[in-house]
This record gives structure tokens, sequence and C-alpha cells, in this order.
């Protein structure tokens, strides 16, 4: 899975147009644009889904939705899913209304205001279940679902998800509860259920455990590459399948050719693939357990 | 404290103006924009700071983020304050990136890419240390600070925050030693620190607690009015002083009128008043212990 975090220091494009033209935030914006069409018109069929960083696009300000809803049409255009990666979380009003703005859109006396239409959004959990359903059933209502913050891929994941708590688990298994109690009714046809996991790639050692307390859950697997993660670790997360596992790479794929050599849509579809190929080598050696 | 949560539905300007002229995002984001702009220069002498809900400016897309560029312009020359409630938390680099946008910018082969200019951010802890402090870098530099979720205002708060950990505190009240441990270094002339703490109105049993956690932490208090929390039980907050608490009310100071009567920008200026008055009364009584 290619995620895109288009950093305007590091586009592929910046070499090669002058961008002359327009305030400093639309010549980002078109640049960032560009980059990101480039990017997935390379790696998309080495690919299932596009994770937006939503980060990036904010920091975009003024023209920032705009090419957030231009990169995601590119996406859709190619046949991936997209994943709104903002992790946002907050009561339920607030929660309603990022919902509304990252999935399906919302009615208003002012007429329809258009939702990004995003498949799958991220959330952090630590408000607790009234911060997460209006998202759930948001995406519900479009045929997508919810990723929850589980067990994530920076060091800092360590401070607040690995306690342990009275009970004898860790806060991210509590949560990986949670997931697996919220997705209960929401499991498809193919076996997974609509609320998954983030889960990052770089601590594989908690994948097994995640796979236990989360049986039915999409893992999203962010981490590969320049965070350090290895595909090659994360068996578990196929166990149900090749879609039990979605492995995310960003920088990794986006600047292969740095470390690879050739041409930058090359060498990323290149990474893609070899990234698609090891997922898909482990999902077929796993025996489900369950 | 004014709250900004400007719902499409619920504007005071909404049976004021045609907003014929447009797109929907463009009619609403207008309103909004005008409801906003009211509502400060209503409530502006009885307030301190403006929280704007970022949610609410998301949900007007290509709009939103010069909504919030207005809004924000607006609420300092009123001389308040803006504090962005993003709940914003991520890995280091996207954490950069969200900082830049919420507070001073980015420089980019492209130009300077403006931020929001807020003077405080609210930052979601899940992810640790690393995900916080590009936050509180980006709002040191410009002389502001964060605010990180501690024990928030929604029932949900108990799914997670209130779980206790084998250590023999729950997990709010290790959120909170974070809170004291990262603002150690900030502390500034009046006494308190530049890493504060939202902590729900809606649960004053914890307030105590937390001041003994927290002694120089600034305390974001949402959850008066319309989620049933009551300033007047919000003492321990004032201990270090008039500027230790902030309470933040929305719904209850912008739909003022529809319970009290009047015209909506007296009656928000009226349960301003009465919310400071509340509070700094409070302050007044307090004797600090340390």
């Amino acid at each position: 899975m290619l995620g895109l975090d288009p950093d305007p220091r590091e586009l592929w494009v910046r070499d090669e147009q002058p961008f002359t033209a327009g305030t400093p935030v639309e010549r980002a914006a078109q640049a960032v644009c560009d980059h990101c069409r480039a990017v997935i018109e390379a790696t998309a069929p080495a690919c299932v889904a596009v994770k937006l960083q939503l980060a990036r696009f904010e920091l975009l300000g003024t023209a920032g939705w705009q090419a957030l809803v231009t990169v995601a049409a590119e996406a859709r255009a190619h046949g991936l899913l997209v994943i709104a990666d903002g992790k946002r979380g907050d009561i339920d009003v607030t929660a309603q209304a990022y919902a509304s703005a990252l999935t399906g859109g919302a009615d208003t006396p002012f007429g329809a205001l258009p939702g990004l239409g995003a498949d799958l959004v991220t959330v952090n959990p630590l408000m607790g279940r009234d911060a997460i359903t209006p998202f759930l059933a948001a995406a519900r209502a479009g045929g997508g679902g919810v990723l929850l913050l589980v067990r994530t891929s920076n060091p800092g994941a360590a401070d607040v998800q690995d306690l342990m708590l009275e009970e004898g688990v860790s806060v991210w298994e509590r949560l990986a509860v949670l997931v697996d109690e919220l997705g209960s009714d929401g499991v498809g046809e193919s076996g997974l259920s609509d609320v998954g996991a983030v889960i990052g790639a770089t601590a594989p050692s908690h994948l097994a455990r995640a796979r236990e307390l989360m049986a039915r859950a999409p893992f999203l697997l962010p981490g590969v590459g320049a965070q350090g993660g290895r595909v090659e670790e994360l068996r578990a997360a196929f166990e149900p399948g090749r879609a039990g596992g979605l492995v995310s790479a960003s920088r990794s794929i986006v600047n292969a050719y740095a470390g690879a050599g050739g041409d930058p849509p090359g060498a990323a579809r290149a990474e893609a693939e070899r990234l698609r190929a090891a997922a898909w080598s482990l999902s077929e050696r796993v025996v489900p357990v369950r």
C-alpha cells in the first residue's frame, strides 16, 4: 500500500518545473499534486490503497483541501481505496463533523457540503467509544470502515500504549479489545470486520498478540522502510488472508531511487512490487489458526 | 473563554441573509465567518481567548482554511489569544507538519508557507513524547504552548483514560505526570508552564487530583454548559491564580439566547460575563497551596 506523505522538500517534481507563478502556497500545492499523481501512476498496479497523510495537506493552507480532493480522485481513478490518515478523535458532535468532512459530507441549510469520500479513516481512540462511533457510522454508511490506533510505529508509542494495566494487559492490548468489540457487528463476507487496527510494523513482536486479540480486524501496518520495519516480519497480520494486512510504506517507496538508483517512478514501482510480493508470500505461507 | 464550534445548522446569521450566491461550501463558509465575527464582537470584552474547533472548518472543505484564517485574525484583532483545537497527534515528521500548519508555518523550496499562528494548540498524547515535542517546539518558538488531552469531558473518556495502571494510578493521571514533566522547563514568570492540560469540566471530582499532579499547568476546561459542566465546581483549577484555568464554553454562550431570551449577541455577552465572574470569583477565594 502506498503512503502519500508529500514533504514539500522531497518531491519528485521539484527540479523539473520552474513554479514561478502564483503564491508559495499555490506553487507548493501544484507541486504536491503533480508529485502525488506521478507516484500513483507509477505504483498503482502494485497497490490496493493509498494512505493520504492529512498533515501534509493541512500545511498547504488555503490550497490544501483542494489538493487532497485532487489526489484522492486520482487514486480512485486508478482503482485504489483511499485511506484518510488524520488520526482524528473528539467528542460526539465534533467527531461527527470530522467524519462528515472525511467521508460522505453533510447536509446543511446552505446545501450539501461534499466530503472527501475516503473509504477508511484512521481514528485516535484515547477519548473512548463515543469519540469513535460517529466515524464508524459515517464510514459504514459509505461502505467503508475505520482504523483505530492500537500500537503505533513511533518510539514514543511505549510512553502510553505500552503501560501495563491493573487488569494484567497493556493499554494497547485493551485498545485491541475495543477494536474487536466495535467491529463485532461489522464482519463482512471476507471474514474481516470494518473496524481495523493501526499496528506499527516497527514492533513485530506485538503482531501475534494483536492478531490473537483481533482475529477479524484488518491491520494497517505503517513503519516499513524509513521507520525501520521489515515486511518479512509481519506474518501474523496475514492470518485471515491477503486482505488482513495493509503494509503501508511512504518514504521507502517514493525515495527508493535514492538508494536503488534509477528513475524515481521505476524505482518506486519496483519497491512497491517488492513489498507486495513479500506480503503476499507471507499470506500464502500462513495456515489460518481459526 | 469563547469556544467557536460553528455548526452550519445553528448559526446566528442563518435567517438574516439570503446566501443565494456561490456554491454551498462558499455560502456556508461565508455564514460561518459572519457568525464567528458577530460572536467574537459580542463576547470579546468578557474573554481572554477563542478556541477554534478545527473540525467545523475542515467540514467547509476548500473554503475551510480561509475561514479559519479569517476568524483567527478577527479574534486577534479583538486582543484574544487563539487556541487551535484539533487534538492532533502523530509521528515526528507528521507532528512537525501539523505544528507548522497550526503555528508558525514552514519554509519550503516554493517559499514560506504561512501557518495559522495559533498561540496554543491541543494535542492528543496517546502516541507519546515524540508525537508531542514537535508541537511544543513550534509553539514555544512563537511564544505559545500546547494543551495535552488528560481527562476529557465526554462520557467515553472513562473507556481509556480512567483505566487503572499496574503502578496504582489511572491512565489520565499518568498523562498528567507527562504534562508536568514536559512543562518543567517552560515555566514562565507567571508561575505557569507552557504545557497545559485539557481537563473536562464535566468531571470536577478529578480536578483537585489533577492540580496536585500538575501544579504549574494551565488547565483548559471544556464541557461547561451544553455538556453539563458547572464553572462553580472548578475551584482547584484556579489555585495558581486567574490564569490557571481557561473555562471554555461554546454552545452555552452562542445559544444562550435560546434559554435566556433576548437578542443572540446580548445573551452571549451576558453568559460570557457570568462565566468570567464565576471563574474569577473562584480564583479570588482560593488560597494557593504552594
